[in-house]
């Protein structure tokens, strides 16, 4: 049998929100390897080897999933929610563009999953009803500079925002700074939303507009979505609601 | 039995990309409604009244659907995709912010589902990366004026977007100007991906540079993405893959 290589998303936590298709993949595979906490999230059975690694080392992964699925194994990448937002897809396609030919061959696929944005939105009624961006608040990978552009402007747009990796344990400074412009640049009391281990039993949810909004209210499990100047509150006996309407009038 | 209502989303088409939540709502509902070509995805039973409507009558959707909730039904709103990006959820709950006092106790869950961006981009590599948006072109609800404002902003930005209603029949020429703004702003040959109707038989998909986009490539199930400034096209004997780095250097 030939190699292959997916690359899949389990989703923010939940079994509910595992796609058919992902189930099938797993069940499929010869190796699943990933992120420690995604990897034992994979049922163990005999046929399947678990190839979990720490955070950080996401290009060695990628190479090790990559040439185990060149030596013919069924090989299953997994991350949490979208393997596309954030996560190991481009970590594995920066893996391969550098690798040796025998590589280029092989068949690669990517299946997508609910990504932790989607989840929690849901749970909070619907904040990216709107237009939206995505931005990743970490500066592992990108100066922070690029980051304060990206806020300033995405809040000139009137985007509402969702924030991935706010605050790690190494640099919580970033995220201070963070609130700090977003409320320069938004200047309103627009709700916040802190949306923690979403779908899991230790999921927390809190909304507080942005003028009450502290660093300490998000840690690495944490999405936290910021909704544009019309994002409104439905406060109602059968649970609040936050959501942004469709419409910006003329 | 009291009434509940659930907004739930049947991802972009396939059943494989259904989540189990979902697929448990619809399993347990009385009445399902929705657009009539996502309501037709669900299969018929006896004790599950179906209710297919048409087009641009989200409002008078959403509160017919409270309606009946408020009666004791157990309804469940569809959308294609995720009800929570440019679907059902923010209609559903600008009818309620509007609506009468006994919806204001109505229990209603939001499920998320795989939205069309996401599924497009796992089909074309990983062309959302890195930091993203997401901008419906259609000015329906909203005036064209906003639409350019946040291309040319999302453009310095430097954001990958992912559009949705590139091209309604009724107003086709929108997204031509949308591509010209689009041109003048990046200012270069980055990868466009158009994306139509994926996860179904019908499914396409069309990578072209920035420069050769042309408004006739999409259509009303087409989804589109224009990668960023560093997005890339790895070409392989195994399949093109479009995808963006992770890391910007400083």
């Amino acid at each position: 049998m030939s190699g292959r290589l997916v690359i899949a998303g389990l989703g923010p936590g939940a079994e509910g929100l595992v796609t058919p298709q992902v189930a099938a993949a797993l069940a499929g595979a010869s190796d699943v390897v990933g992120y420690i906490p995604y990897v034992a999230r994979v049922a163990p059975r005999p046929g399947l080897t678990l190839h979990a690694t720490d955070n950080r080392v996401e290009l060695d992964r990628a190479a090790h999933a990559l040439e185990m699925a060149a030596a013919g194994r069924q090989v299953v990448v997994v991350s949490s929610g979208d393997p596309g937002v954030f996560a190991m897809a481009s970590a594995v396609f920066e893996a391969l563009e550098t690798g040796p030919a025998e590589w280029q061959a092989l068949q690669i696929e990517v299946l997508p999953g609910i990504t932790a944005m989607l989840a929690a939105a849901a749970r909070a009624g619907a904040p990216l009803g709107h237009d939206f961006c995505a931005i990743n608040l970490s500066d592992n990978l990108k100066p922070w500079a690029l980051i304060e552009k990206r806020l300033r402007l995405a809040a000139e747009a009137d985007l509402a925002m969702a924030f991935y990796n706010p605050r790690s344990a190494s640099r919580p400074e970033g995220f201070a700074r963070a609130l700090d412009v977003l409320r320069e640049a938004c200047g309103d009391a627009r709700p916040v939303i802190f949306a923690r281990a979403v779908s899991t039993p230790e999921e927390q949810i809190l909304t507080v507009p942005l003028t009450e909004a502290r660093p300490e209210m998000a840690d690495m499990r944490t999405v936290v979505i910021l909704g544009n100047s019309a994002t409104r509150i439905l406060r109602r006996p059968g649970g609040d609601i936050v959501y942004t309407p469709r419409s910006v009038p003329a």
